[in-house]
């Protein structure tokens, strides 16, 4: 397989796109991708931030904040959160969506989206241009209309979570097996 | 909407999967999906891996790595990768996948996924159950076979990447929009 050597760039992929909500009194949505799950116990994620943003600040300030997962539906007024800053525009009005309140943190939650989690940050790390956020996940709400009867976990058909490629929003295709399929037979 | 409220665990989807390459003797092969882009200059990425893990303790006397992104051609052998230990089996002999020599760390790449990220551990994080890594890119190598035309991107639809949900993997859908198309009109 003839390869091509790229200069040192960001090429993993793909990244979920999820909506951070953060701050109090005129909370903020930012829209990441360069997000992850770091720990399973603590349940903890990481967001990456770059210094700059207004979120950074409002993060920072309260040492809170609020993944929330959108689907398909709500694909434009994602790519809008991520579009413009917080300093000019009220995300929730321009796009409609409904902050309501969280359980255990200040930052609101987004109605609309299947899955919200409250986390505190644990810790924040200067890389370079982003600042990483490590929040442990203190409340998690979903969307009864997108769990499985079971209760148990999503229906990612109906959830419908895309993710970033290079500049560009794809979603998710056909369950291609289990977990664990290689060695169950 | 109405909602549900779950213990605080770790909800956020979907996630890449990625096989990531470690040790050099004895190189071996570990699947990891709680992984992702933490800054973008320098550009570094965070794998997290369970302390008990034979790969851990490969990665901390290295402090190197090479992070593999597969196609779907690969979904058994990756899965296989995530189901046994390397010091129980050779995985590369028994996947066939092809170790090659990396330019600038030590651990091989894998000569059957479409990019390939050398990596030097920069931190190590102890947050739990698992430690984080974080690792600074120091080469990046792309199949030509999945490269678009203008050599700047890879084209997913033919790299075909997976995600992990809860216990399932999927293919990537159709394209929904690109990046700042809510702006742009």
């Amino acid at each position: 397989m003839a390869k091509t050597t790229k200069k040192p760039s960001t090429y993993l992929y793909p990244a979920p796109v999820i909506l951070v909500t953060c701050g109090v009194e005129k909370p903020n949505i930012i829209t990441l991708a360069w997000v992850g799950t770091v720990c399973s116990d603590p349940p903890m994620v990481s967001i990456a931030v770059r210094q700059e943003r207004h979120s950074h600040q409002l993060i920072e300030e309260t040492g809170q904040f609020v993944v929330n997962i959108p689907g398909e539906e709500l694909l434009k007024a994602t790519d809008y959160c991520g579009q413009v800053s917080g300093r000019e525009v009220d995300k929730f009005t321009a796009t409609g969506l409904t902050p309501e309140p969280a359980s255990e943190v200040k930052p609101p939650l987004i109605a609309e989206c299947h899955v919200n989690m409250e986390c505190l940050v644990r810790q924040k790390l200067e890389l370079g241009v982003h600042d990483l956020f490590l929040g442990e996940v203190v409340a998690v709400h979903i969307d009864e209309k997108v769990l499985e009867e079971s209760g148990r976990r999503v229906d990612y058909s109906r959830a419908r979570p895309f993710v970033l490629t290079f500049g560009e929003y794809r979603g998710l295709g056909d369950a291609l097996g289990n977990y664990g399929f290689s060695v169950k037979g």
